[in-house]
């Protein structure tokens, strides 16, 4: 880390900006949605096919894990969710899986469940363990399947085994964050059969941090943050009320898969959660800059 | 439950046989080794292309989850290890992944050891995990990754990503189980680079009983118990000590894979653990009945 | 202890029938009344004359003894009321002390009171604690008058020093529970001026359920249970309701001293208590029997 | 109390120098012989015959309980052991039952053990109990056979059930001390077999105040203390150490009742108790004024 | 010490009656106001000029610190709050500050202010805790300004830094009782900018009670207590209620310097302080007596 | 605070430069000694006739104190000791007391001694606990006399009331330390006859850090740092052994005020303290740059 080069005068600007960020955020929860774009675009290819086999190469996992681990140091409380459909859409071709459709939905059978499960429990997950614990034994990983604490339902059974949220039990995620931990958590969670469900992690997220009464909830993504205009770069929106955010996903201004991001950002600032941000993961650091300094990098959804 | 037939007498005799074991493990821990061909067996057929997705239907499994849940209500703290050997053979099959040998020995190269930890902890930690948990939020899966639990080295360059144990850092599971949950462990361990390896189960059994102390070291598996002669059913043995053990190895009359048990078996009698016992997994509750009766079965191992 | 005999699936079947219970009632407390009867018939004779001075031989009581220890070592916590009629009129008898009565009660003067005092406290008490005492220093007796137990009153100025409770003050037996102890009470208590009354037994086992909270008010008698037909032994009831009770009562179907235990069965189950049982407690284990099979050996009366 | 004819002047140099011991003694436990002598004299008669049955009237009595209460207000720890020689032989005369005596030593047999336990447990316990009670529910019975506190073997087969102290649990007495109670022991004894025995209480006292280290061992009898010519009551002694002590017994100038309590004395300044007093409790509040005043009112023995 | 002189039955007599006050207030806050006249009439001289130098040598002091560290040893709390005016005038005078009038009111400017926080925080509070500590490590010197003990605000533009009191934030105190600690408290509060302000001592003391919920509020002034009749010795008041207290400062028997302590006395007693006293500091321990025996030293204000 | 200029990567640097700092040192503590020359130039002029009676004006006072708020705020815990000499002297020539020689040194009698703690303990500890103040309810002054913190002697009878450290009792600072509190301490210390004297603060720094195991102990000073040609700037030296300062010192490029500073350090951090430091005071925030970033301001003293 060369840093000699910036002036006396400039290190104690950025950290007499910093400290009360810090004060105030100490011992609070910030969760964290890592998305599997982010950890897919990382690699630029298959990743189970090409990977070094969990030995840790990505530079943008690395500084998220970084910043996770910095942010736990001072006393921040972090809990990343992630989620991986591009590493799920992966094993499914290597095994000769075919999408199914119904009605124009994708359809998740058994088999796709337990190839999903798989990848998301059994890889993403342990990739997000592994890098942060380089630097200490801190994360644990979790599905939603542990001590209950996804709870979930059929959304629709035509669908087969895509599940919506009932409750969370965040009991273990209290544990392991009062420990010190860091819970990485995947995203299945099961119900009182015991059957298993492939959930929105975006979805999760906010109702994780809804449950938590986090501070924060993160999108960490692959877009710079929201737009007041789609199409027009210099109308990147840093901060804005849920009214207007709802404004824009009914305006259409808001679409695809932000959508969900927008949905949880609202419905959790609108349950106990003080902001959600939409950030860009691409810009090193992202997530250190946006909690510990007064600029921000992204958008800022408050009440 | 149909149990009114049995006449009060005898049920008071259970009771006033199984009270003082109570009374003595509470409190204590009791690690469990629960083998991947017990879960095999119970299917009988390739699981990850047969199975529910989840659902629970293992018979053998469900009895096993049951007794694990009893045990822990009555003060009894139960640790779960297991394997999953078939299990990641299936998944390699079915993947076209040819096995690799070298100097005759079997090689674990990283798409291997990326197969193996999505099978252990992706389904096989799942699927015990989501069986405990129909009677309650009590299991949490773990790998051996998280919080530093395994910490590991290659056994041989020649040989991959085949690990030995070089440390158990056991404060993740004695979290847990303070808080009155069960961890399930599947084997993978790390080093400090990050770099994941697969470890064998039984190594891994006995070296986290000795890590916590346990009251007991429990072997689940699909033979009596163990034999001072090999050929004759009749030489079962009930009890027996270290030295006793060492020279069945030594005579060659246990071998194959009751080798790292027997070895697991005397390292952890000789290392803390009160005693360790190999069971005969297909007996219904063989646990509930080794533990709580002063009928025994299979064979345990003592100082 | 000779259950070898039994065979393992039947053992594995009570065990799974008793844990779930051992589960429910650990950590709650069972008040348990021991009647003076039951004590005296277990002799077949007068006791302070003839008994062994304090050495253990009564084999009914040496069971109730042992039921109360397996209970406290798996987690449940019995707290034991006495009473002693029998024992007093034979010390009496041999003091050359005549009853007296007055309008055709039986009058408590002083000297027996006295007398009474040092047959429960000094004699039936010591008999209790001292045959659970050679399990291991568990039982402390105690007298109503200990660290303010029972507040008394006199019932009535023309018989003498019979009392009723005015309050219960339960704070030595919840400090003597809490330290894994079970706390004897002789039911001799007091008032304010320091004067002792004779209180009758049951009310006092109702009262201190009652102020416990206790999982269970439990009377071992000598009779099988309570009859809908006092004089028909196929009516015995197995579980009845507070109502049905009252009925009996009023109808003189259950009388003498029945009633008394059933009054306070009515008012423990109505304040607080979640059961009150009346057992027979010729047969051995009842307690066990009771509290840790799905088959009871007695009446029990619920809300 | 009529206190307002002293000097103010006066009042506050017995304060200023009673604080400092109030100081010093705080936390501290003072173990306090009453024995039976002092309960009997009180009355000058048969107690069981002529008392009031339980209410309160011997004034030593309830001055030596008001001392037990005022120190335990200001933090001090009493705990009370009691004889009762004199009242056992009161009912034993009253039951018709003549001492034995084999070799000119006097026999314990069942019926005087069970008699003994009566008077003792059930009788003076209870009396010197409730007139501590009578200033709020501090005071708790124990015998010696309560939660192992008395572990007793018989001292000789001829004397049958006279019993020595073998060891002390004072677990017991701790847990009620530290919860603000006042333990009152009744000195009966039990071997592991359960069987009671009756024990010099002056050995008890003794023993029980080493195993807690308490501060003080005081004897309040009917003797103004310790004399170095007996036949003279100039040579009151105020202090004098174990030496001078063993050697008065040696010379024959301690005898008698005496001779048991010097012992006790002796060995447990010499084991841990800071000072040993021989008190004379016809004195009023002697017990107070021996502990919050620079003057003595007996025989201090020191190391 | 010399006490040898007083009977012993005059010795239990007083001990007797002081243990029950000990019992009723140990672990209970009396707040006690100590003037700056005490401490000044002590010397009969300007103190800065004169004293030795911190070395203690005031008679009434070193008696008044005697009593603070008794009533500590036994329980009870004590706080000491103090003014100085005759000291700051004294300093005043030598450094050739005349004093400033405006309105006919005195006013404090800012070199006043300093030299008024120097004597009370750097003179008089270092004089009493140094006195205190010669007993032992008990007393810690504070001002208002410490740990926002005292929230002040200007009384009146007109008389520049007098200060009313307008919150107490007592954490500090609390804190440092519970240590076993005796605060000593110099009356300069200040506002949320840091500006100091010189407060009336006597107010001070009166919100710290209340604040703390003390037992007592005491003040040790220069006179008997309260007349009925300011010129008449005879008509000493022992016990009066607020009301009483009103009328008496209403009529204007109650004057002068006597007004604040009259008012906080009042008040205090209205809002949750048990009693307060106006005690004659000159008569030895008046503090001990007036806290410890039955008779007062001075003028109780109740309910 | 306008940071907004410095770009998003060089904020991220000196993040992660920070937060390990902060990390490493949270809950340790750092003794900072704070001169009155820093104090004095920081008005430069005499501050008891000049300043603004309390109010906060002074810019590198102010800096100190957002430093020290900042540091507490995430987790590390100062505590600041002070001198005054400057204030002492200026008070002293206007009451117009004449510096007192024996020998060749100065004197300190009672009168300059009652001067010295006045302005120290009333004046410049007042100052520096007012204006930290500003930020919240953090500082609490405190003498070396209060709960034993400083016990001194005299170092030569000739010189009067100059003291040397005999012990430090820092149970007080580590209570304060423990609540969240910043103490400041003035460097009187007094004797067990209570008898006060003046210490030299660098040494007080040094013991204090020495009894705390503090992290580090730090001088803010008004020159650079230590040279080791103490005539030419170039020389300045940033890291340094014990074992080079002792020769600097004894070479003679160490002097003057700089010895005991020089002594304190050598002594401290071969007693327990990691390193101690001499920073430049002048340096806005150079408590914070030199604790959080890599670089440092001054010179660090290492073993």
């Amino acid at each position: 880390m060369t840093v000699v080069e910036v002036p006396a005068p400039v290190k104690a600007d950025v950290l007499c900006d910093a400290l009360p960020y810090i004060r105030r955020f100490a011992g609070r929860i910030v969760v964290v949605k890592y998305g599997g774009n982010a950890l897919m675009s990382a690699n630029g290819a298959d990743h189970l096919a090409t990977s070094q086999g969990g030995a840790i190469t990505d530079v943008p996992l690395a500084l998220f894990a970084q910043d996770v681990v910095l942010l736990r140091s001072v006393g921040i409380l972090p809990v990343v969710v992630h989620g991986g459909g591009p590493q799920i859409g992966s094993l499914m071709g290597r095994l000769g899986k075919l999408p199914e459709f119904r009605d124009g939905l994708r359809v998740t059978d058994l088999e796709t469940l337990e190839i999903a499960r798989m990848v998301l429990v059994g890889k993403v997950n342990r990739d997000i363990v592994g890098i942060i614990n380089t630097h200490g034994p801190l994360a644990v990983g979790l599905s939603g399947e542990d001590a209950g604490l996804i709870k979930a339902r059929a959304r629709d059974p035509k669908l087969g085994y895509v599940g919506d949220v009932v409750a969370i039990d965040a009991s273990i995620l209290r544990r392991l964050v009062a420990e010190g931990l860091v819970p990485v958590v995947a995203t299945i969670g099961s119900d009182s059969s015991g059957q298993a469900y492939n959930i929105n992690a975006d979805t999760v997220a906010g109702a994780i941090a809804e449950e938590l009464e986090a501070e924060k909830l993160v999108f960490l993504t692959d877009v710079e943050g929201i737009r007041s205009d789609i199409a027009d770069p210099t109308t990147l929106l840093h901060e804005l009320g849920c009214g207007e955010l709802d404004a824009l996903v009914e305006s259409g201004m808001v679409s695809g898969g932000m959508i969900p991001k927008a949905s949880a950002c609202t419905h959790a600032v609108r349950h106990g959660v003080n902001s959600a941000h939409v950030l860009d993961g691409r810009v090193a650091h992202a997530l250190l800059l946006e909690l510990l300094t007064s600029e921000g990098v992204g958008t800022m959804v408050v009440r």
